[in-house]
């Protein structure tokens, strides 16, 4: 991987070097990532990214070229820069693994560290975070409105970059995609990389069944035909007649067509007659062009016969909510030695905070196994002892609400710990697992629908509700 | 840069391999690509992009180990493993450069090769040319709605992935963007990085008056300060006070303020007033918070009094139509030693191809100097040589439409000549010139609309519309 440091934003150095000249390198400070809205109006959000993060922080450095670099603006300390030249990351690192399924407010991500190097990642933990959630949300979305149908991504020449096409293909893999088309992804995560043909295939040859013909004896075991280069039922036709020539005599079988324009539905219960007609009833029907979770339900709909969905540039680019908002927030800072909590106030109140290092706990149903809440806690509350407390939403806090019959599962692990890796990044096939198995079992069904979802609930711990009014109190005090 | 080469979607191996062992490896072909439709239902786009195509062509080769990747697939025939050790690109490219505003239908990349090596960079030449064109053409937008106003792209937290992040930064510059947050846009392609704070900086400090005591300390040349952290109003009295305290006896002044919250116009306008009372008339309003071409205009509506704009994910991630769908069709393939056109018919009209290889040329006014109009020629007829011609409007082809007082420029250069690299790329600096050259000078005002521009003439020549309608009618015969 390239080193990718000083992929950050400027910022990050006027500040770092700010607090290097005012002798706060070494003052510790809380860094929480979180979201604030799941993208298109969803139940939930897929965390993923990580892995790249790990990667990016055990290589944290920089070189004698980016120091230069950084000189040349001639607005940057020489300590700080000697400081650079020996920096590597020494903080601690906690985050829920990747695959698990979040919702907004919550710590996905918590650095604790030096506040120097907790604003030097700030960039890439988000753009990582970020793009690679969205992604495999999206993903979730399509697969789960596919039901038992493949789905397939093919969106690499609609990516935004070439880092785009590959992490694209491994989120979305993460969030249930069964293969993809870009090569980049199988050589790098192993995410089956598969494809057949384009229309230049046929308009290569003099005609389509002599470009059929030639697609099946060289694939005369996995032979997927594109049909609708010229006209969808000729198409269809025409590949009857190279599967009963081709490959029948040699007791091989058309694995399927593909149709990429025309009215997707409609065609895909002709077909199927024709192919059922002809024997062929294991003949897969394959769809693509601009397909997303909202066509596919509204195909489903209209009773359309497809086995499989190529979903491109409306998976890739996650096109109908392409921005994952994930922020990076300060919560808390040392003071005489303490880590004193921080909040931010806005005149958007949806931009408030909420202050401290908080803990993210997930109530699961003892008997039904549902992960019905979140709960967010100081450090030294330990949920998992069991018994029974009390949890206050903060959407209405007059509410104290008793938990019981629960179990309670704290969602981060630490990652790194003070500088060292102390995670071991788990298999992209078993985070994929991970997914499948919080969806089938153990997330809320009424937070599955496309739209208006259950809103999880994440309640804040007696504690952290305290400490926020009181926050907010001296803050408003302190304004008038 | 990594090598690329296996960024490349799979089905491109299977046809490389078909047309392999069907003794096609040294058919020549042509390929165009071109889009659709203007992103934003806009009136042009900006090709960008090429740069990245030129620096993935030249290393186009494949490693022992993408050799041993693709022969584990075992559908792929040895001699074309062989054929893949040797490979390198020996055909030509032809492209408009960087810049060039450019409208649907018509060629951006021509590739001239065997079928072969045509094929395999199909991946990502799309996956470069749409991207870079998309954040290039967004950014232009946003920029023109900024009038004189400065635009700073400030998206890498939000950008998909890594490199969507970096060369999104050179791709908004080229759009008229003045500078980048992302440090490694500016070492990587010179655009200049820049920043100041984040609400952390404020946050750290016991209070916003010592938080920005300790900036100007810091940085009394380049102090822009972030106000809304807690309050706007307030943040912005405690600017003040800091620029009369810290900054002004040293003789130096607030450069700006920075409001990432809030109501953007009606805040812009009250500092403004605050600033002018206190003799800050120099102080500059920097606003942020998911703003795009749209928000930017009806913010001037308001009389807003905003100097300068960070624009995020709605720039980096082209939000508001974040796919551009540029394709990449066969027009032309070599029989009996003869470039013969090809068509792609569709039961999508408007994926009906031209056919043939053709040269895309700009007619200028001779009074005005506006480009009116694009032309389609085959490669042997030539509009230059001045003179007057019949062109075809394809949508009202009862039209010849006779050019006068116009000069032809032939718009796309030589990239690749067999195989050998003609062109010096430009710098980065002369492609953004070049844009704001043609927005200033060449182009129609009409098409530079937000929304319902003009939509640009994009004719063919009598010979192109005589080939393509021929085709169609004989296809037409072949499928009833």
């Amino acid at each position: 991987m390239k080193n990718l440091t000083m992929l950050v934003d400027f910022y990050e150095f006027t500040m770092a070097n700010g607090f290097y000249v005012h002798g706060h390198k070494d003052t510790k400070a809380v860094f929480e990532m979180f979201y604030r809205k799941n993208p298109d109006r969803g139940g939930y959000v897929i965390a993923a990214g990580l892995e790249q993060l790990i990667d990016f922080v055990s290589d944290m450095h920089f070189t004698e070229e980016d120091i230069d670099y950084l000189r040349k603006k001639r607005i940057f300390d020489e300590g700080f820069l000697d400081y650079l030249k020996e920096f590597r990351f020494r903080g601690t690192i906690e985050a829920v693994p990747e695959g698990t399924i979040v919702y907004p407010g919550t710590p996905l991500v918590t650095v604790t560290g030096n506040v120097i190097e907790c604003q030097l990642l700030e960039t890439f933990l988000l753009l990582t975070i970020n793009h690679q959630s969205l992604i495999a949300t999206k993903a979730n979305r399509i697969c789960r409105a596919a039901g038992d149908g493949i789905v397939m991504e093919f969106g690499a020449r609609r990516a935004q970059g070439p880092d785009a096409a590959v992490l694209g293909a491994r989120a979305a893999y993460i969030g249930g995609c069964h293969a993809t088309a870009t090569v980049l992804a199988d050589q790098m995560y192993g995410v089956n990389a598969i494809g057949t043909m384009a229309h230049s295939w046929i308009q290569f040859f003099s005609s389509e069944e002599e470009a059929f013909r030639a697609y099946a004896e060289t694939y005369p075991d996995d032979c997927t035909l594109l049909i609708d280069t010229y006209d969808i039922i000729k198409g269809a036709q025409c590949a009857v007649k190279v599967a009963k020539e081709v490959l029948e005599p040699k007791g091989k079988r058309l694995k399927g067509v593909r149709i990429d324009s025309g009215d997707l539905a409609y065609f895909s219960k002709k077909l199927r007659a024709l192919f059922d007609e002809n024997g062929m009833e294991d003949c897969k029907i394959v769809v693509s062009n601009s397909i997303d979770e909202w066509l596919l339900n509204s195909m489903k709909t209209q009773g359309a016969r497809i086995d499989s969905y190529g979903i491109g540039e409306r998976l890739i680019t996650a096109k109908s909510d392409p921005v994952f908002g994930g922020v990076y927030k300060l919560v808390a800072v040392e003071e005489e030695g303490k880590l004193t909590p921080r909040i931010k106030i806005s005149e958007n109140e949806e931009k408030i905070t909420n202050p401290g290092k908080k803990v993210l706990w997930r109530l699961f149903n003892k008997t039904s196994g549902i992960g019905y809440a979140d709960v967010l806690t100081l450090e030294e509350e330990h949920l998992d002892e069991g018994g029974s407390f009390y949890v206050i939403d903060p959407k209405k806090p007059w509410k104290h609400i008793l938990i019981d019959n629960s179990v309670a599962v704290r969602l981060q692990k630490t990652i790194f710990d003070n500088g060292k890796l102390v995670y071991n990044k788990p298999r992209l096939e078993d985070i994929r697992k991970y997914v499948k198995d919080q969806i089938e079992n153990t997330v809320w069904e009424e937070e599955l629908r496309l739209e208006n979802p259950h809103v999880h609930y994440v309640d804040l711990s007696e504690k952290i509700y305290q400490i926020k009014s009181q926050m907010l109190q001296e803050a408003g005090k302190k304004l008038n």
